[in-house]
């Protein structure tokens, strides 16, 4: 039997906080979850509402939405929204109907984790204490993937008020790829202490590597730095080392993927290059991140395996071949930069210094007391 | 008067001498110059049959022909053709007239040495024994021409034959930019002991660096490696880094467009971080050049200008945006390979080793010897 009742009707829609002039990647608005079609990012700002988990499930799968975190929290609405119609009646086929929904919204990218850790989340939750009747059921979903939106949330502002020390003012800041406002609930990860610094009048001027394959430093950290009124100018991969010899940069502030657990640091693909360079000319390289982001069961990046793209990634920008035809292609998405490149890493728990390993254990260790 | 003689009809013309399967990328066939169109690479090879001076200058004007040695032979030829039909009855009005062309043509493309240096050899040639009659100064001036041409086709196999110790079969070796056949007479820099080791029958791995802005690499090293059968990769300019850390390259050799007095090397933006990285993992860093690149003159990299050219190379491919509109950029053309990151100099009459500086000294005293 289905129920009418909006399925979160005393959970509050999402606010829209985050950086002033940047549109937020994803929000709930009490019963519907809009995404930011991230595709048609610069060119066009359109959002996708989803009344269907079917829409949320193609947006993960298309990469509309895009960023481990916004990932994570499109999947915990995508699940609410599978399970709006179903009554837990019977508790045993509404937790197995809750369970199945998950494990297919996992299906729409099976390698994302932050999908899965919050897909896993939302059913253990909900499976430790069964609902009782419908309302319950799906008002407790609802308040389970608010409550991965709103954490998310804090983190990234915890980093965010972690970081300022990093950005004085005047300090001209390097970043790679996309660690910002759009690939997160709101404010970003590396971007977050740029926000923070600039909502306090400081001044900063910001270089965006455009990131080659996939241009996400031109397409979206241009785009949303732009939009909020940063100082932001875009460069491609090659230039840094140049802009660094010259002394025009004085920090360099990235996201990522995974931190091994003595401090390897797994990114975007170019993030390696960019930490030996600033290492060479003595710019400091911070890297902020979630502490949930350290991996302590995987012991050095050298264990971790990087996944190999679409060489069309590399060849062509749309439909246009940019290459020569029939050249073979290398595309690793990803590089891993020893712990001793890292001068410090921003979390929403604080400033982390060498040696790397024993600083995320402790960091952790302090938080479990 | 005008004379129906060709203008250089006791001059061979260029044999098709180069890599085989690589278009040349200009040949004098006795009458006309054939000029590749590079802006059309990869996707259609297509040559531009020139019997006019105004032809070359559009030419190098619109950038079909690029790299400095073919921009000079190129001119060369440009200024055969402008005094096709110049009769040197009066010798001053003659080499008033050779003047007059040489300086438009020179106008082309006003920052380029190599063009400036061979119009200002063909007019010296011409002015210290002036040619008694019409045929005469054709054949002199086609003469010069096919000398100035033959000269760099003699340099690129020399740099060819002396870089081959660096390239024993298995070699994995990695090149930025376009140093190759099509930017010169045939052979090229960087690529020539590549071509050489290729043609012994040496089994080499090439990456090639995409080097953005412009593409060189994809669009032209990958282009004529693959033409000429040898083994080439396409990598994005961020992930260099990533295969040297796992001891994925054995060798890094690029061109350059000037050697300082000192050996710093002003190359393609994106060389500088190449070196810095070779450096760290420990991965030999060589330059390929004609021992005439050597500017005794300039002390060190420091007092180089680097150019700073359109930003819609950053921002747009062909007529697409790719980048966040409004966003500000910088698009320096070049950078500063400091001396002690360079592990030798490759050049026609031999391997240079540290201290550059006295090395390229003692190589060019030994020349005059």
């Amino acid at each position: 039997m289905t129920s009418t009742l909006r399925p979160i009707d005393t959970v509050t829609a999402a606010s829209p906080e985050g950086p002033a002039g940047v549109p937020l990647s994803l929000r709930w608005d009490g019963e519907r979850l809009w995404l930011l079609d991230q595709r048609l990012l610069p060119r066009e700002v359109r959002e996708i509402p989803c009344t269907r988990a079917e829409q949320v499930f193609d947006a993960i799968r298309l990469m509309q939405v895009r960023g481990a975190p916004a990932i994570g929290i499109a999947a915990a609405w995508g699940l609410v929204l599978a399970m709006q119609d179903a009554d837990p009646l019977a508790i045993g086929a509404w937790l197995a109907r809750l369970r199945e929904r998950a494990a297919w919204l996992r299906g729409a990218r099976p390698t994302a984790v932050n999908l899965a850790w919050a897909l896993d989340r939302m059913v253990a939750r909900l499976a430790a204490v069964p609902p009782s009747d419908g309302r319950s059921a799906r008002l407790r979903l609802a308040a389970e993937a608010r409550a991965i939106h709103d954490e998310d949330l804090a983190i990234c502002r915890g980093i965010g008020d972690a970081g300022l020390e990093l950005l004085p003012s005047g300090t001209r800041v390097l970043t790679h790829c996309n660690a910002g406002s759009l690939a997160v609930s709101a404010w970003g990860t590396a971007l977050a202490p740029m926000y923070r610094a600039a909502a306090l009048g400081r001044e900063l001027q910001v270089f965006a590597d455009e990131t080659r394959p996939v241009l996400q430093g031109a397409r979206l950290t241009a785009f949303e730095l732009h939009a909020a009124g940063i100082d932001v100018t875009l460069i491609t991969d090659g230039m840094a080392a140049h802009l660094m010899s010259r002394g025009e940069i004085d920090l360099v502030l990235v996201g990522t993927d995974r931190v091994t657990a003595n401090g390897d640091v797994v990114n975007k693909i170019g993030t390696l290059g960019l930490a030996v360079v600033a290492k060479h000319f003595g710019v400091p390289f911070w890297v902020a991140c979630p502490s949930s982001t350290w991996d302590p069961d995987t012991p050095t990046g050298a264990e971790v395996e990087i996944e190999e793209r679409d060489p069309r990634e590399v060849t062509h920008l749309g439909e246009r071949e940019i290459a020569a035809p029939g050249v073979a292609v290398r595309n690793p998405a990803f590089d891993v930069t020893p712990a001793e490149l890292v001068t410090g890493i921003v979390t929403e728990l604080g400033l982390l210094r060498p040696p790397l390993g024993p600083s995320l254990e402790a960091m952790l260790r302090s938080t479990r007391d």
